[in-house]
């Protein structure tokens, strides 16, 4: 097969390179590293040191030789899917090219316009790219469980049968987004089910949980680690607070952190889009998939954290702190992830033995983390003022 | 009270403003002029002539004096709104200013970005403005019934509430919109939305249906009137049929005819919009009203146009062809529209007056209609590739 990966430099998107190249599979990446300029531009980086995606290519093509394609480009701009999709004719596309930061969305009105006009066109120009050059080509477009927010309804996947005044019909499930991040990927997932509707193409959204993880089975030797980001703005939970307890930072909790979420392993969530890779949807379809393993809310996270980095001797602390952002702290969750089951997902890792390997990664990073220190709890606010000042504008 | 209208130059734009000064309004305007030009680029203009707007409120001032204020600017410069609300201060906003049509949003990608990213950026620059600025003001935001598609289900006012699995909550009403212009809107609703929860704003988000006709109150004499696009793809239903039987061009019917949608005459949809700015919505709130009169089929309406042209002696004949757009030509639609009777709406036009003054109107100016006759049948197709030939690039 080939496969086109979108956002190659990034944290998913580099494991999933790795596996593809290893199942065999010839592997074409775009990326035009605006996620390493805006981690530096909010005063940080990668806690896992990682070269210049040339280098690492470089060292690469000596495995996998001319199965390694790579193209510098801004999807923002319509030639550079055209021109990659025309000659590269990929069967599948997985979509990782988007602003992934809903912080970052909400410092202020240029980094929303940003992110909605990153997000909205980018994903605008590569469905009009697959249907001029390779309409039959499958795209793997990562959407976000955030999508949903937090209903006081069960979440299907996708889609839902009601019954409204006595006539039944299966519609697209609400969302209920939390940030101009989060709706930028609910217009994305809009308009790539309106572009199957229109133009027969094919697709998978997947609204994905929260990733975490150092590790796959891929990531075994320092020079292929992916990046892992541990700030306020670009880190997530598990991650975040792994990196937190290692430099002997209290883990931050938001409010209550009663906010329930789905989460899975990095190796996982690699898994999970290999899997979609290899089962296409017929002709015209536009399929959604919940991709987590388990559901997990942020307080109990912590007290995970903190029981393994105690055995370790990293004498964890847990603090609440304001949250900065508009959300319930306590909320019903309750959301289906069968499709993938039934394609034969298996969880291949428990969140414990993550959590474990996760802290000795970082502990070997430890100065790094620590450098960038100020960055793990800026305290900005969704409501008020921006406090971020960005470090390079 | 102080009202600023976002593409004053518009069709509905100046009839309000017009409507808004006789009440005693101060009015501000907005304006970027890519309505003329967009009209312009795919061969045509308006059916009544319309001078250039300065001129037009050099007339008015004689009679409303400083309760005319005019801007030219484009909203996707976010200081356009941020200095206009700081300086203005108005306690209600229209916004009118967006790509309003359908089939140039489909001419190809470029139009169709051009399409999302004004609409989307315009609209998120002035949540913003208006949060910053004057977050006390009520935005009254033009959406359109043709957010909602024509799912099976009756379509209920913005939400309704479902029961699934055993769990009862009132949601978001899903969007299945046709067209990468009437995406666009459901993003800026969905944004609109978001907005309210965020930061406490106020929103009446209309859902309009058609609207039709060359008359309000207030257009009584020829220097006042308002632009009429009769083309293929700025002219609407009933609006395009009064222009061809009026030049002896057969009605076009796309496909059956058996598309159903709600229509309202264009005084109608002052009055609303009118009764909407008078009755603001609380503080944090996202009100979603439908705004239309009468339900019909385009056959129907069709019929209509020739029984009186008929009348008139234009010998109106009616024409089926193919239908460039993906839609459904025959299904269920149902749709409430008690909001605005609730405030107080009482329609005050009859279709068949409305069909009768605008074959008076347009006759009046056959001569500019038949010079641009070749735009009212371009035949553009929206799966195949696009068959229209932007006239000015």
């Amino acid at each position: 097969m080939k496969i086109l990966i979108l956002g190659m430099d990034g944290y998913i998107g580099w494991s999933l390179a790795l596996h593809q190249w290893e199942k065999g599979n010839k592997v074409c990446g775009i990326d035009n590293f605006s996620r390493r300029r805006n981690v530096e531009e909010v005063g940080s980086w990668s806690a896992t040191p990682i070269l210049p995606i040339k280098h690492r290519l470089e060292i690469l093509k000596k495995k996998y030789g001319d199965k390694i394609v790579f193209y510098e480009g801004d999807l923002t701009q319509p030639e550079i899917s055209s021109d990659v999709i025309r000659k590269f004719q990929p069967d599948g596309i997985v979509h990782l090219a988007e602003q992934p930061s809903a912080p970052y969305s909400m410092i202020d009105q240029e980094h929303a316009a940003y992110t909605q006009q990153n997000n909205v066109l980018g994903t605008l120009n590569l469905l009009y790219a697959i249907k001029t050059y390779s309409p039959k080509t499958h795209l793997v477009k990562l959407g976000t469980m955030g999508e949903y927010g937090t209903p006081e309804l069960d979440i299907p996947e996708g889609f839902f049968e009601v019954e409204y005044r006595g006539k039944k019909s299966t519609i697209p499930y609400p969302r209920l987004a939390g940030s101009w991040y989060h709706w930028s990927k609910v217009h994305d997932s809009n308009n790539t089910m309106f572009a199957c509707k229109l133009w027969e193409l094919r697709s998978t959204d997947i609204m994905q949980g929260v990733v975490y993880g150092t590790r796959t089975n891929e990531i075994n030797g320092e020079h292929l680690h992916t990046r892992f980001d541990f700030d306020e703005v670009f880190g997530t939970a598990i991650n975040r607070f792994c990196a937190q307890a290692v430099i002997g930072h209290p883990l931050t909790i938001y409010g209550k952190g009663g906010q329930t979420r789905g989460f899975l392993a990095l190796e996982d969530s690699i898994q999970c889009i290999s899997l979609l890779l290899d089962n296409p949807p017929e002709k015209g379809e536009y399929k959604v998939v919940n991709q987590f393993d388990e559901q997990y809310q942020v307080s109990e996270l912590a007290d995970r954290v903190k029981r393994i980095g105690d055995k370790k001797g990293l004498q964890v602390q847990v603090e609440r702190i304001e949250n900065p952002r508009v959300e319930k702290e306590e909320h019903y969750y309750k959301a289906d992830h069968q499709k993938l089951k039934d394609l034969g997902f298996k969880p291949t890792r428990h969140i414990d033995d993550q959590i474990n390997i996760m802290l000795d990664d970082l502990s070997a990073n430890k100065q790094r983390i620590l450098e960038k220190k100020k960055a793990i709890v800026q305290s900005m606010k969704w409501r008020g003022k921006p406090t971020i000042q960005p470090h390079v504008s």
